[in-house]
């Protein structure tokens, strides 16, 4: 099966905005094996989407649009689905009408004007319920192919594909990649582990890829062999692998620690809360992460986990230290009575650097009932990079230490 | 001018890779005014790139593609745009195999075979050398158009486009667009205020969007007409519009902050330190942000921020109340000297929700020396989206307690 994706929106080529969304509908239709022959990125343009849906309902079995079906006057995915096979008709959709006031009713809201025009269809196609938001879905039969006309917020696109599409796809092999993630090593390294596993001449084709820090070898082959390509790649990047498809590093401490079960706590500095909210991402986080302190300035150090207020007098280590870092995590433990204590203290830029400390230092501590490490590194780019390199390296940090793993990492500092 | 945009390769059509060279191109063409009518992503497919690059050369005065360019056998653009202008005759580059093998003696490697096919260029187009890479740009004219052929990693893409294309474009008014950001207003609510400025028939164009939870107003006009209408647009989304391109709504807290002189500190239970995340994200935040504590579990609450034990327990409120938020608002405030304190809990879900108070309820708190408020929210969407809703809802919060203004926001509770 085959099919043609539609983005649709000024703000898409105008570079405003990056088409998240056609990745997310090409990853959900390889799953089930629909190959995707191309996406088109439009301008709210009646014209140019009308021909784009006729050009997509012509090729293939499956038409998936998004975006253009708001309430404001640049939404004009209703007049173009309409103009293209309707002879630009529509007809008011009563039941979306009464649906769409529903919904705004309930968040104490009254229908306006112009949200009445969201209840508007082609005279040949259906209105389906948005459970995210309030802007209708729009489906239509075009001879052999299904248009679906998604909204364009990404949140209310998910929502809507797998509310109405998803079930209607047929169950197709999957052709979609599998990925092992890794963090804390660079890309030639870990390419020079997979070595002869990425020749092109390979019966199973391994792909390599950097996201945000976060290296990913991808495996097209969902059979047997891709099973065992799988497996090999896993043991050659261990202990860097973390975990799987789209995964994060917390999501390997959140399994360590329910296997174990045990407790964490954070104390940060630079990272400003992100550990802990990459933790909350976990579903279920809550059997397990205790909370913690945001100890951005030296006083809150002192008051909340005990660090010393000499370490940060003249002649003393200072706040971004080993020192520092080990008693934060010492003392978040003992304040959350948590198993284990991880911290962080850096400088993440853009000022405060030395030549002794440059920007991009970064101090990791992790406490436990026996032991407390700190590992010291020093990460390039600017403060949004160094913040969110922090971040997934102290998960791979503590992940190393739950599993009591020695491991030197890629930025890490040599004593 | 109009343009269009090819990214070629199989890993955005399988979903694996978002296309994030469009979105730089698009925006980097607006800035010197060209339009770009359509950005299409297509596979490695010799016939399908074949066939856009001769439609877009009838279409517009450039073509720039990205991707297709290196070395592996799955890379075809260079025989496509032979096939599309040059009877598929391609020709070795000499000048260009002899830059490719410097460059690759620079770096101690030896040409391979597969590296010497990228010194092909189609007989009638241009090959330009890549200071990021290896792959020789392509460049051909096509009667009255340019078609531009750059690879496809991100820094190759963007160090080629600065070295050779961007000094070629003719120097137009800027289209790109100028932006005005709100939050905590409804997309309806908010298109209903800008009444006949979104009119597709004004001199001046006005978009919108909404992206994460912040509505977008953007302007494409760069001249005096569209500064009179930005001003406009912010006169009617006062008090929601918080700032401008880019900006998140803690941008304008910390303006507000910064202008008085005062401080803030934070007490999250389900945003997990998402909230401080987002005001460490601005720089310079150390001024006016102390910190704060993620108090994920009741015991914290008590110990961290003096929430009594009694609010916990069976016929109390419970910990999503807002006597609990105002609790934690004071207690953060009083534990940490600051001017201002800002707290949330609240049941991101999926479980833990009940009739009385279902999944999506949030209430916030805020504490000053003068006075305490609590507000109550009910937001739809997953965990993730209920989570990031909040963060951006209490810094909208926030800024209006600041401000000194009142105004119900969206998603907000009656009392």
């Amino acid at each position: 099966m085959h099919a043609t994706v539609l983005s649709i929106g000024d703000e898409l080529l105008s570079g405003d905005c990056v088409d998240t969304n056609a990745a997310w509908l090409c990853s959900r239709l390889s799953v089930v094996g629909i190959t995707v022959d191309a996406v088109h990125q439009l301008p709210d343009d009646r014209r140019a989407v009308a021909a784009a849906l006729r050009e997509g309902a012509g090729r293939g079995a499956l038409v998936v649009s998004t975006g253009g079906l708001g309430p404001t006057p640049d939404d004009l995915t209703r007049e173009a689905m309409a103009d293209a096979f309707d002879d630009g008709m529509l007809a008011v959709d009563e039941s979306a009408g009464e649906w769409i006031r529903q919904r705004l009713e309930s968040m104490g809201l009254r229908m306006s004007e112009a949200q009445i025009t969201m209840a508007r269809r082609p005279v040949g196609a259906t209105c389906l319920p948005n459970d995210a938001g309030t802007a209708p879905v729009l489906c239509r039969q075009v001879q052999g192919c299904t248009i679906w006309c998604l909204p364009g917020p990404p949140a209310e696109m998910r929502s809507t594909f797998d509310a109405h599409v998803a079930g209607t796809l047929p169950a197709g092999a999957s052709i979609a990649s599998r990925e092992v993630r890794c963090s804390g090593i660079v890309e030639a390294d870990a390419a020079s582990r997979l070595g002869e596993l990425l020749d092109r001449q390979c019966a199973v084709q391994v792909g390599t890829r950097v996201s945000r820090g976060i290296f990913i070898a991808t495996v097209h082959d969902s059979g047997p062999a891709g099973d065992e390509v799988l497996e090999e790649i896993r043991r050659r990047l261990d202990p860097w692998a973390f975990g799987c498809e789209g995964e994060q590093p917390a999501d390997d401490v959140a399994r360590l620690l329910v296997a174990r079960g045990q407790t964490l706590a954070t104390a940060e500095s630079c990272t400003g809360g992100g550990i802990g909210s990459s933790l909350v991402d976990v579903p279920g986080s809550s059997a397990w992460f205790l909370g913690g302190v945001v100890a951005y300035s030296n006083p809150l150090k002192h008051a909340w986990l005990s660090v010393p207020m000499s370490r940060f007098e003249p002649g003393g280590p200072g706040a971004v230290s080993g020192e520092v870092a080990r008693d934060m995590a010492i003392g978040i433990r003992e304040a959350t009575g948590s198993d284990w204590g991880l911290s962080v203290t850096g400088l993440a830029g853009p000022d405060g650097g030395t030549d002794a400390k440059p920007v991009g230092t970064v101090w990791f501590g992790i406490a436990s009932g026996d032991s407390t490490a700190t590992r010291q590194f020093r990460f390039s780019g600017d403060r949004a990079v160094v913040r969110r390199r922090s971040v997934s390296t102290s998960m791979q940090c503590l992940r190393m230490q739950l599993r009591d793993v020695t491991q030197r990492l890629a930025w890490e500092c040599v004593e």
